[in-house]
């Protein structure tokens, strides 16, 4: 199954669609949606234009296509494995890795102060899309990197960006987040690593850290590990963990890598899909290495101790909008593979047709393919609109010129992001499956390439965050929090959209209505939930909560999308529409139920005994 | 992860719950529900007694627990491997269908005067759920085995059943379904392989066959391809198919192993999961062998010519549901492996507990989880009802005092073959990826067991005929043959059962009042659908109409073990009672808008035009 595309005009010639992404549509997002050139306007991308956007997109997609995407398959059955010596990974992840970071890609967001692009966000979360599309075992590594580097532009010192930063941008060093623990996944309360203080202000950590994607390679010259720890003496629970850099080597005031620290790699996981990035359980201060003379890994505390938690969280909503993002990525890949095998391949006649010596038509004739290739459309096109909107939001909320419009950005950030993670995890994923159905056998063999843009597109649920998570996060957090003021704000926002239906046409106002209804249901069905009194029992359907207002929140972004279709001729925008129709019709009517058995305040859950499973 | 269970006390002593199945369900289902034993008053039955067929189950869990599952991992790492010679299979494969072979279970169902044990399709139906819940890849093998034997018993002759069928039986050949080709998956009237007639009434064959699941290998003295082709001159399409006998060594009057035949190992398909059974792609006639110095395999024409399809739709209700028991197994495995992991790993606190040094709770103390474990219980619980429903229609069907009986057995059976088929593959993978998620992490991982379990399980939506194929089966002919008397038993049988809720408590008669409404709904839709006047119009949705009917057919298998378990305290009635409200509530409502895109009539994927996507 080839990826390459090149349609022989090179990348700024003429293009074959790509089986990745599509151009076309992220165009239409970007520019005729969410209109992004306007963002040059700001003093913070006054060096861009739409020019340099269109640019950087084309960049990524090269890299992508040429570099990450040939090796997919490879990654996937040869695993990293380790001799007891190295971790030994396929020669052509490093280079994708070097390739990558030759673009100054890694730090597409970040100041040109440390070496970034200072793009939009918006824009730079576009050119990762591509990646995470064409091998997200590869993509980890430079994604997990920006994540850290980003706390530590943050929370760190000027000499911890020096030292840590700037080699990450410049693809030297690579980057870990190290939060989990063999017996603390999503309860990051009970995590129990040690830090104990020095004389010189250092640290050494002793523990383990569990799922440590990218924890060991010789994919770069130095891993620098962000780990969460607990200095003696702290509160118990998240509040005294605090957030420390443990690099692989230690690094000398000159930037030279110095003793080998005691980070020691105790074992790799082997997963069912993402399996070209190296997944490990670490030991830190296991005695293995003594750096210094002395026992312990050497840590050095990221701004206040016991700030561990809310400095990751404050980089939480990227994060997991970024989840959201490879989960899209992953899910419209699959979608488009679908579509050029449905195109392609013979299969059968249609409904009614009694001739058998008829010729085989291609398995898109058949409504029933078209019904699985139209609900992976309104899913992946879908998502990948929220969660380049949510990037807008990031972008709004760091750099709109009004105060008040910040804030906004930040609330109705805070109140979508577990959303933009967990709905495109669920649903493009569910566009996998669908792209497995439509190969038919095929799709199951590993031939093809949509099982395993299944098995990679699996993950995405579980990490940053699992679904259950995201939902207490959802209904348990973030719609009550400030007396409620996010979902006001989530309900004005969308009444907004809905107002401007007004004289639509059929679907946009069918759609619109559809939507101030769910809308009004929701607000209801929430204040409900809460009146319970009970906390176990308000958020004992959580997760309904959340897919309900996440196909909502969906619906939404069909809206706007058909609003900026407007009634526009051509392919682009007729599709659109259908989709559009597709999911107001199939897609949004699912709320109902949902939304019913969360205002009924159901117990069956909450009820059930362990015995009598 | 330990499969073995055995408590000490040996099988027929106290066993610890196994995680495959759960025995004491089965025996609810089996004996309070079902009623097995009276099947003992029938002629066929009377050598059999309730005991013989307790211990037919409990022999049937021995060798799954001890012979099966060790080797899961062993052969889903290990996949099958052709070096130009031979197929190379793990050793343990062999061995455990040797000590099957050795219990006679492989002719469990068939007639004593064959060599087969004569039990109801049921008792043998649970059996194999034991050997698919196990080790789906090794038990593939006996499965398709009895398959091929059920088609030459049903439509060969007296000689074909002794040459081909006893050894089958005895385990020392094995059979195969060769119906598929590489342009003929779904559409077999597309399928070109030619059998050309020989003086002696042998055929030649060529051509080649797909995704041909033991279709190569050493585990047995012979492999008996049952292979559907077209004899020169007969009609196109699927009336001019015909079934042949090509064994892989043909076989003398005496039973002794003679030349190799022309059926040659073209390549093998390497899969998602189900990685234990050898797929393959198969050339008859190629030319490497000329068996009587002649070209073609080799092939023995079973019946009447051009019957093929019509003989393999014979047996094609007990191979569907079959399927669908399979599926049962996967997603029953998965869901006793979650709530093992739920119940002993601990992870967190309660909604709304405050101390963060209290001991965290198991997993199975969130209500999420809960609600995972709840939903999965009613898709196993409920598919097992169903396949068990089914094959107890199988002894109906057949054995029946009364004709009046057989034939209504015949034709219920024949409107819930699709959905028996179609929703375990669906809603039992979906308790296999509740599993994953249940076990966070860890479950993403092959050192556990349930990422296995969803590959493997992935497989039953597209085998046998694809979702899709199930739903035009449903919709285009089972719901509409004999003027639509296939579902109007089906309403009936549904509302006997409601009748008898008139006077039960709350979760019963409501259950039985949404289910009234709910097939009052689907008798309406069905009409309405055909109404349209355009086949492509009506079986647009089908895949819709499929879901929602089963959905309800499931909601029905509910109301019948909530009205088995009655009032009975204890902890299984308890669960049973427990799991039908989740389904009630949260299940059955899905239905409601299913039911109104499908009354609407809605065109939006036949509208939908290829260059839109």
């Amino acid at each position: 199954m080839s990826v390459l595309v090149d349609g022989g005009g090179g990348w700024h010639g003429v293009r074959m669609r790509s089986l990745l992404l599509s151009r076309r549509d992220l165009d239409f997002l970007l520019n005729d949606w969410l209109q992004v050139e306007k963002l040059t306007s700001r003093p913070r991308f006054a060096d861009h234009d739409s020019d340099t956007f269109s640019a950087v997109l084309d960049l990524a997609e090269e890299v992508a296509t040429e570099h990450f995407a040939p090796h997919r398959k490879l990654s996937d059955a040869s695993e990293p494995e380790f001799d007891g010596e190295r971790v030994h990974l396929p020669a052509e992840v490093g280079d994708a890795l070097r390739v990558l970071a030759g673009t100054g890609m890694i730090g597409a967001a970040m100041d040109g102060s440390v070496g970034g692009m200072q793009l939009p966000q918006v824009v730079a979360q576009a050119c990762f899309l591509w990646l995470h599309a064409a091998n997200v075992g590869t993509a980890a590594y430079p994604f997990l990197t920006v994540a850290n580097a980003n706390l530590l532009l943050a929370h760190g010192s000027p000499e911890q960006v020096d030292t840590w930063v700037r080699p990450m941008l410049e693809g030297r060093f690579t980057g870990t987040m190290c939060l989990s623990e063999p017996q603390a996944g999503s309860s990051l309360s009970d995590v129990t690593t040690r830090a104990e203080p020095r004389p010189d202000n250092t640290y050494r950590i002793t523990g383990t850290k569990m799922w440590i994607s990218g924890g060991d390679h010789e994919l770069s010259e130095n891993i620098v590990h962000l780990v969460l720890a607990r200095i003696p003496g702290s509160p118990p629970g998240v509040k005294g963990i605090s957030l420390f850099v443990v690099p692989r080597f230690l690094v000398g005031p000159d930037g030279a890598l110095g003793e080998r620290n005691d980070v020691v790699l105790a074992g790799l996981n082997h997963k069912m899909g993402y399996r070209g990035t190296v997944n490990t359980l670490l030991n830190f201060g296991e005695g293995r290495y003594t750096p210094g003379g002395e026992a312990g890994a050497v840590g050095y505390l990221v701004g206040e101790p016991n700030q561990g938690l809310a400095q990751m969280f404050h980089m939480m909503n990227e994060a997991r909008v970024g989840v959201g993002g490879g989960a899209t990525a992953l899910g419209y890949a699959g979608y488009l593979h679908a579509l050029d095998y449905a195109r392609t391949r013979p299969q059968g006649r249609p409904a009614g047709a009694k001739d058998p010596s008829a010729p085989q038509v291609p398995l898109v004739a058949h409504a029933d393919v078209k019904r699985m290739l139209l609900a992976s459309k309104s899913y992946v096109e879908g998502a990948l609109a929220l969660v380049l909107y949510c990037a807008r939001l990031l972008d709004e909320e760091r750099t709109a010129d009004d105060a008040a419009d910040r804030a906004r950005a930040h609330l109705l950030l805070e109140v979508l992001t577990p959303v933009a993670k967990s709905w495109p995890s669920q649903w493009c994923l569910a566009a996998n499956d669908l792209a497995i159905q439509i190969h038919g056998g095929y799709g199951y063999t590993r031939e093809y390439d949509v099982e395993q843009l299944y098995r990679d597109n699996r993950l995405n649920a579980i990490h940053e965050g699992t679904h259950g998570i995201q939902a207490i996060d959802l209904l348990g957090r973030k719609v009550v929090m400030q007396g409620g003021a996010g979902l006001t704000l989530l309900a004005e926002t969308i009444r907004a959209t809905t107002a401007r239906a007004v004289d639509a046409d059929g679907t946009a106002a069918e759609l619109a209505a559809a939507l101030d209804a769910a809308v009004t249901r929701i607000v209801g069905v929430t204040a409900t939930l809460w009146a319970a009194g009970d906390p176990e029992v308000s958020l004992a359907n959580a997760s309904v909560y959340l897919e309900a207002v996440g196909h909502v929140v969906v619906g939404w972004m069909w809206l706007e999308q058909l609003l900026a279709a407007g009634d526009r001729p051509g392919d682009l925008y007729d599709g659109k529409r259908a989709a559009a129709r597709f999911y107001l019709r199939h897609e949004l009517p699912r709320t109902g139920p949902w939304l019913d058995l969360l205002a009924s305040v159901d117990r069956t859950t909450v009820d059930m005994k362990d015995e009598w499973f």
